[in-house]
């Protein structure tokens, strides 16, 4: 089918209010990166207008129960108000000055706070900054160069991790090794052929590829991961961006029990304001102070005061157990849907960051119809990455999407026969 | 002196409220990065409680007319009510959510409308994600990946860029050469020494090194760095983070007529707002399509309405011209108070970005005296980085902090004798 084709069946008009074809001129491609909806399927709105709660609204007015919650951010729904409430009053003091607010002193402590393994915090802006900032301090800390990373892992969009090739150099990546996820004799193996250079394991808390089902970590990897990481004296480096506060607020292998020396957190740390930290251990609190790491806005401290706001309020409506209870009637309502309606999918991942992949569809086209479906019926998730829960949905908002994945459920039924 | 000593000299009793010991415990070294009060003077306040228009005032309650604009972004002054307005208007619609809003089309369209050399724009957060951004471009338009940049030039704190190596590896600076800035033999030489290699030259509109006069761009130098990439097919990147929409709204270099095939925005274009910006012309448009970069607030609707609004007030209230006519009556008051108290200065860069050095002051002890002096009396200014005009300087602001450096200049000339 054609984009059109495809467009109509799902019986959506998306017009962007003639954005689109507007940004065309001025943005190349007309969008690019992680939220360009040219990458999703077709009926996908490009242009939002705008949001409330677990709610969004796109420019052409429709109304959508939000599942991606703009790709993690936003873990209390939007216009939450008490993180809106002490943003606002950070902003009518100041927020970019000639230096950094009391507020970010105050999130340090909270975050060392919460964190067991972290001593000592470092601000930035976005995942990419993080990541990158603590593959700096294990670097510092170590004198050592390589990296090792699992194939396929999304760290980021700087040269040195872009999943893309395209405008990097064969040196930007010459020091990273790779291993696969959750196979602790790959990445044995990986450290051996760089023996005596490794600075830094990353690794993300569980698998989450795009296209891919999740695959939660095996105790058995974290805790291999971690031995590791202390024999040959490397850092270890939970990248804890895209699931960090959605599994554990004291950090995502804390049910593990196994302990990084350094997290990477961003995205939902601060309700969609933004930010980015590196949390640590003492042992590398001399490196971190060793490197020149900065950015213009880095602490600014609009975004500090919404993300103590943010991290108080995870931590004193626990709203991980509120997302665990959403996520699982969104779990259990999907698999009996997709049942009744002779699919066979799978769901994986926690519960609070789930994605649903439909059996043989390797093209990915029963994900796109459905998708689709549910968006036409005001449901927006995603077919190919993973959906985020916020606290903001409740039994009810859940139950009235389960309304419209079912309906998407009977039209792909339909569609594919 | 110590550092007390030199606190004491200069009469500041700078509390911080507790929060200097406080950050210790939970941010490595207490604080990091170009905000970091530890490396410029003793007498410094590390943390900020509020700003309104060109006055900022720290925790322990002290007010000063402020000429460091946070490093840059503020341009308009603190809390500018259009753009005030403008932010807080999408804010109550949204910020994070699932695409970006209308407003960055419209952004795109207005920077696409006022910078002759750009056709389309690309945003992200920080100054460095707009310098790797555009090198990416351009690496990824030649399919080649040497850049030249100048010695000592300041890109960016990313590990390719940052001053310092600490935590960076030999690797990630392998394709970079660089030149001495407003030699046009010397970038040739380098062009020379990776013949057929080169992807970019980057530079700065002028030479603003930290520590260093600033030295403004020779305008052969700017059409010889032009003619030299259209000769080797190499882009001509402005790195335009820290003097964009201080000397031309055009791009810095429109005064001499020389146009960059990329250029780098990002500090004043929001007027404190976190946000960046790459801009580029017709024939990168399709290798800027090609790249993988991104981040989860690059999208965020609030920063890009501050930004529209800060433009737009920029260019309706010709605020280059106010801020160049605030920038002359500092330099000349300034010029008068050194000559009246027996000091030779060097007042250099355009009025704008000033910046003032002491003759014969190789170890920055006058610099740090006067500055520290400048403090208490209620003028912020820099001893080694250069200092920024924002258009909330009026001509009684001026005045007002004038009275601050001639006492400043008084007490220093004392101090030295």
């Amino acid at each position: 089918m054609t984009d059109n084709e495809l467009r109509q069946s799902a019986g959506v008009r998306v017009t962007d209010g003639g954005l689109r074809q507007r940004a065309s001129r001025v943005v190349p491609g007309g969008m690019y990166g992680h939220l360009n909806a040219a990458i999703f399927a077709p009926a996908y709105p490009q242009f939002f207008e705008r949001g409330d709660g677990c709610r969004q609204w796109d420019v052409d007015g429709r109304e959508y129960i939000d599942f991606m919650c703009s790709w993690g951010p936003v873990v209390l729904g939007h216009r939450h108000p008490v993180v809106e409430r002490a943003a606002a009053a950070q902003l009518a003091k100041g927020d970019c000055l000639n230096g950094p607010g009391a507020v970010m002193v105050e999130l340090a402590e909270l975050l060392v706070d919460t964190i067991p393994s972290a001593d000592w915090a470092m601000f930035s802006k976005n995942g990419t900054d993080a990541t990158t900032q603590a593959l700096m301090v294990a670097r510092a800390a170590t004198g050592r160069h390589k990296v090792l990373l699992a194939h396929g892992a999304y760290h980021g969009a700087d040269p040195w991790c872009t999943p893309s090739p395209a405008g990097t150099t064969p040196n930007e990546r010459a020091d990273l090794v790779e291993f696969a996820y959750n196979s602790l004799a790959s990445l044995e193996e990986a450290a051996a052929s760089v023996e005596g250079e490794v600075a830094a394991i990353i690794v993300t808390p569980f698998k989450h590829d795009s296209f891919e089902d999740q695959e939660l970590v095996e105790p058995e990897f974290a805790r291999g991961a971690r031995a590791l990481a202390d024999r040959i004296g490397a850092a270890l480096v939970i990248d804890d961006v895209r699931a960090g506060f959605r599994i554990d607020l004291r950090g995502s292998w804390e049910p593990y029990g196994v302990r990084p020396d350094l997290t990477a957190w961003s995205k939902a740390m601060a309700n969609g304001y933004p930010i980015a930290a590196v949390t640590g251990t003492d042992a590398l609190r001399g490196p971190a102070q060793t490197l020149y790491s900065t950015g213009s806005f880095w602490f600014s401290a609009v975004a500090m005061a919404a993300a103590k706001a943010t991290i108080e309020t995870i931590r004193d409506t626990e709203a991980i157990a509120v997302m665990e209870k959403a996520g699982a009637q969104l779990r259990e309502g999907l698999s009996a849907q997709a049942k009744s309606h002779g699919f066979t999918v799978k769901q994986t991942g926690p519960v609070t960051i789930p994605w649903l992949s439909f059996d043989g569809d390797a093209d990915l086209s029963v994900a796109m119809h459905w998708s689709s479906a549910c968006l036409r019926h005001g449901v927006y998730l995603h077919p190919w990455h993973n959906w985020f829960m916020s606290a903001a949905h409740t039994e009810a908002d859940v139950a009235r999407a389960l309304e419209g994945t079912d309906a998407a459920f009977a039209e792909t039924r339909a569609h594919f026969g």
